[in-house]
């Protein structure tokens, strides 16, 4: 491979010649060889270029930024958001805790690339951007790294999160509609209850997201705040009168997000209790999805030994021995994604809690493990609910089979005749696998006009 | 011990003659002991209490029960609201996970009280109210158990959590004011950074403060929503017309809490996201006054080795062996408490996701673990607040030392001589021990009268 | 109330008059008003009594107590491990984070009531015994508290967690051998799949309890180990020659368990590993019973519209509305017992990687959690072995008619006709509602008396 | 794109023309568009190549797989252990939670490939191999996927774990001896306390990751287990006489790592206690590298205005905009890697505890967090290791300043003038600012020679 000299405070360093990074980046990369090259997520180099564009665009405004550099900078950053330099950030997660060296890989790969724009080769000549002194101008490392990751984590929601789980649960929705007349047999404490209808079943689910959708929307205020401008410890030391709030809004333009300066940077970059606070919304969408999921699992389980109440889409062949066999696998991979969900909940909460006076240095693991949340999350709601949720289908048969069979429509009696009297005929056809009718009988609680009149499934289901 | 018999649909049981429960009570004495007596919360029952309560009400509205039944259950209900029965309730959180227990001691002790009132001897001459058909009419653990942990719940968060954070985070304010002009040295990555002021470190953890309560109050609506009314498995069977709404209202009058009916029934008796999503903004709570409380006890550090630019209350002495020694206590018990709630947190979604069917069953303990945090983080604010952040005082002279001999004062010059020629003064004095000024006049930079012109602390601390 | 005046080193404080506490506890009453007072788990002041009475001898041997001071330590240390003075020790959790005011408690609590022995009244006359310089001799908070800790974590394990562990270890084993000529159909992916027996099933459950039995008893050694004579920090500065072994020695021989002094004192009060260690595996076990109390309720789940192969002891009314339900409340309790003890596992990491320097202070909220979860699991255990394991029995009808009915046993088929061949029987008959023989005969891939010899499930199940 | 048409029992599937991989892979790639794509490990797909080839040696040696079937799938599986092969496995961790279709990837790439190995065409021609019959022979996805997730989990636990930490271990161990005669302050609660040295503190890390190694080791025997010869649900269906023993015997030949057939099978399809429990070792030594890594960073801190005792390399430039600083970086690095063990180890209890019946398919997200936590632990050890934990140098004029201004050298008095005397001259030179010697001769409690003889601090930190 060949090499080219780059040059930071600390002295020279090799590069790669075909490279847009400099020293600082190659530093980090030699420095930090902790699991897989890359794993830093793109999704936070492109929140950097956004708020670079933004940042070189405000500077200029505010008149510390020649318009010729703001424009080279903002060229580059479209690039970038446009994919261009993907192969250009090699960082991985575990580097420095504020993600310095990112936020240099950023300012050295847009100073190269400009110098290239300009019809320069990198590493010769004068510089046509410094990447300290132009690209990274009224900014620090501890004001751009919780921008990007708050612009990353935002996107991410309202792209992928939110829409994925918004279909799922018109699915769901769609379902309780559908189901709305089809009366089966309820299950508490797994066993047999009073009835309810398919339907009713469902918009419980519906409700579920609905409410974890209401939950996540409410911490979005918080994650719109941005602390770019507060600098190196919040005090906005070496930016322009007026920058924050003009550099937020630009960002939100460019974005076509709400966001806003942080009412208070200090802790914007000491703490992240905004990434805990949304993160903790999507813990708790795991947690209903794990719900909803098992559950769909369980109603369509046999084919012959299981519940058998729904059918499901078979997508796959389901074993690699046993043939016929059909499996919930998006039941699986949704609830192995709330698995992971919940786990990453706890290393944001790790990474959120241990910051130390004017930062916290748990930036990349806590934006990391959100962004991941936030995607696959979006991602398996939309599997689900293409490969699964919209292709379910009552299983008829089963359903009227099982709740003409249950024990718990005597439930209907107790307003009758008591709950000791309607205890005792069921506990009676129990034991002598008789049906309730016969027992009630028998125990000539009641006639057989009386029970087929209080004894409707259909009636006992409420509003349906 | 003297007993008596009570009965229930299995049969007799040996019930202590001088306690208010009955049948069922006992057998779940018997059938769980596991860890310490009586564990399940109070506060549970007295939910409970008004949830039974507003129930008689709104049956006897409804006219499916009399009036003196309202009013005896009423009473009862009043007196154990007022501690009057505390000793009544033996069970402990690890029964059934519906809480069917729970809510039939309630039951048992509200008919065997009535007929003590109604001048009768307990287990004898005809029941004045029935347990299960009175006391418990329109009503089923299913719904009561969650109505019970939501009231319970909401009302811990209003009458314990809320105030005590709101209390330490006025404090946090008053201090952030009162340190407006203390300019002293920041950090990043425990390592000397641009300076800031004491009042704005401080506006930091109240702004944390403010962010968590916004979030807290973010989840009151959720909470708010009561699953009474839903019964066995949310269709509402066995209940009267209307009664959800009315016994809604009614539980809102009595606690002078906005408790509403929950829009969907299913959901409440099956999932309990609710909670989960309260306790999640706990959670970021917890995370928050970590950092707060590991930040005060790292700027009280010393006396004579540490950070020591505050000084703490000394509230007690340090060490049984170290004479002199103060520590900071305040801070311990504040982060052992974040601690806990941040592993209830877990404990709380471990349970939340395993609602099968109709029905969560990992209602008791997410109930305790959720009021166990929420008492916890109140009082320990308290604490926290009163016994230490009240009396927390700069230590000037620490303060003024550590300001002036920092290197990183070298930031102003930036914009000044450029990001490189200010890194060189810096190494340099670094390297010799020596100050700023006296390298930058060596190396010829600046003059000493342009040095004392840009480099002053108190400008480089932005809005203060 | 009436009091008398207590004095330390920060001066006086009255103390109610019948108490045997002094100043330091009483401040500490005053300052942690955090949670229920008394919180701090007894188990951990028994540690403490085992530890002074050693700590007594050992000063006594190497000559720095006398032998009076010695005996009358050791008496009052016999009062408090037989329980005599539970009242006297009402702090909490929430106290200095290394327990130093536990530890003055019991050093009070020894002084007051040995001046009681010696036929004085508290607070009057000279001194029998100073807190600090006799009963504290030779210790600090700082290793007392750990040793206390481990001293109550240890015998709990041995006393309580591992003896209910291995109770229901032994009744699932007995169950696999009563169970094993119970040919019934296997479930994977919740679906239907190939049978097995049910004896085999609880093999499975009986070989996770005793693989989490040998995790368990692989962190005793670490857990054995005990922090005294390390004092203020690890250096053992004011013990005298010798004291570590010989107090570990000692309390060895007190509790008649393997303590041995920690190799190395630094680790031993700035970390508590061997909680964290020792908590991993019952955290293990909690995934373990949660597993194996999952799988029973859903085998015994029914009556008629469940899976229903197992029938298990109705201990209780299952429902306050629904007659004759009798529910899986063991699992339920189980379940809820996992749910906690996966959450402490949490808490105790969060307290365990924050210790400081010399010191971890965490200390009385990871004691807590571990106690907390050892006493669960262990009684939980024993509760669910005698109220649900022992008592479960085959539904044999259900098993056979699910068995007989069973399109899995065709992959029985896979050697004799191949894969393909297989499942296309399989799915003809699922798609039909038909049987495989039919099927078989049909595709005419074989005869029917190849079908009776090749298709016996038990055959199928391997060694039973 | 071209494609050519793959079949399975499903019917026929367009597969990518220069692909080896077959029908199922195909239908997983399109039904689970989850995430990034081929996000399943590596590492399990060469532990399945282990596997496929060990299990074509002892299908051949019991005489049901001819041997030049055997040799052909060992040359696929050789050549994909060798790398050779990496982009053929396109499959993501969240798909079917057995992993059936990563199996069947292994199947079909092995059956393929073969073909062109036969010098065929692939997708022309009778099939060299069948991906089920032969490559799948007496295999089943439910004990592949635990047996290669074995294989991948002990072989990265034993090539980079525990290498890694190995290495720090005794850099850590060699400092605790350099550093054995730099007499210290000691630090408790944060706060000044008795002296020890430094290599005694840093003895207490070394002792750390001994114990935490010993955990790990402890572990092994469990996962060394292997479910292979389980088949579908345990029993072992279709596989010859002795092939499960023989088969791990041929596994442990083959990676030359301990491996032997699963006592029961059961468990081992069942539940994943295994990695549970390796898993909770490599949580523990999180918390002891969380807390290594918190103290040498406080250590560091400075370098003005921080405790400043000791030096670490310094790696890069620390800030883009604070010049001269530098950063604790490795310690970021290693602490956030901690947070995200911590958070695997949440994420793997929430798969391990629900398993149903005769499978857990929780399993690709188990295997995926574990060899996560496994390769970070072991790379950020070696980085902290390599660029920080061998260069730390004690910083001797600091220490001795902060030494000798100690007022916790105070302690060594007490065993000489009484607790309450000595705590008096700290209070008074605290108060005056002065140090202990005159304090002490001013309250006249000691005369100057006593002061020097008694007050030594190389002669309070015990055995060095």
């Amino acid at each position: 491979m060949e090499f080219r000299i780059e040059k930071d405070t600390m002295g020279e360093v090799k590069v790669p010649a075909n490279k847009l990074w400099g020293a600082q980046t190659e530093r980090s990369r030699n420095n930090f060889k902790i699991g897989a090259s890359a794993s830093m997520p793109l999704e936070v180099v492109y929140g950097f270029a956004y708020l670079k564009k933004a940042a070189a665009y405000t500077n200029c405004q505010l008149g510390v930024l020649p318009e010729e550099k703001r424009d080279l900078i903002a060229t580059v950053c479209d690039e970038i958001v446009a994919g261009k330099h993907d192969d250009q950030f090699p960082l991985v997660i575990w580097q420095t805790g504020s993600g310095t060296q990112s936020n240099m890989n950023v300012n050295e790969v847009i100073a190269n690339r400009a110098h290239q724009i300009a019809g320069k080769t990198i590493g010769e000549g004068e510089k046509t951007l410094q990447p300290n002194d132009d690209v990274n101008k009224s900014q620090s490392s501890n004001d751009t790294f919780p921008t990007g990751m708050h612009i990353a984590a935002y996107k991410k929601l309202v792209e992928v999160t939110i829409p994925g789980i918004q279909k799922l649960h018109k699915t769901l929705l769609e379902k309780s509609v559908e189901f709305k007349d089809v009366v089966k047999i309820g299950r508490t404490h797994l066993m047999d209850a009073t009835p309810l209808t398919l339907g009713q079943e469902f918009s419980g689910y519906a409700s579920q997201l609905e409410h974890g959708l209401k939950a996540l929307d409410n911490t979005l205020p918080h994650l719109a705040e941005l602390a770019l401008g507060g600098t190196a410890v919040g005090t906005g030391i070496n930016t322009p009168k007026g920058y924050a709030e003009i550099v937020a809004a630009t960002i939100a333009k460019f974005t076509e997000l709400p966001f806003v300066t942080a009412k208070n940077k200090f802790e914007a970059l000491a703490a992240h209790d905004a990434i805990v606070e949304s993160h903790g919304a999507l813990k708790q969408l795991a947690v209903s999805l794990n719900k909803i999921a098992n559950d769909v699992r369980m109603l369509a389980s046999g084919p012959r030994s299981g519940i058998g109440e729904i059918n499901i889409p078979a997508n796959e062949p389901g074993s690699s021995i046993m043939p016929g066999k059909v499996n919930p696998t998006q039941c699986e991979a949704l609830t192995m994604v709330c698995a992971q969900v919940i786990g990453n909940d706890m290393a944001i909460a790790v990474g959120g809690m241990q910051g130390h006076y004017e930062l916290n240095v748990f930036k990349p693991v806590m934006a990391a493990n959100f962004l991941q949340s936030a995607q696959l999350l979006g991602d398996a709601c939309v599997s689900f609910d293409e490969h699964c949720a919209q292709g379910i289908e009552p299983n008829y048969d089963v359903i009227t089979k099982q709740l003409n069979n249950s024990l718990m429509l005597v439930t209907a009696l107790n307003p009758k005749i008591g709950y000791y009297k309607a205890a005792e005929i069921a506990n009676t056809a129990h034991k002598n696998g008789t049906t309730l009718k016969e027992e009630a009988l028998n125990l000539g609680y009641l006639t057989a006009d009386e029970f087929d009149e209080w004894v409707k499934p259909e009636n006992m289901v409420g509003e349906k």
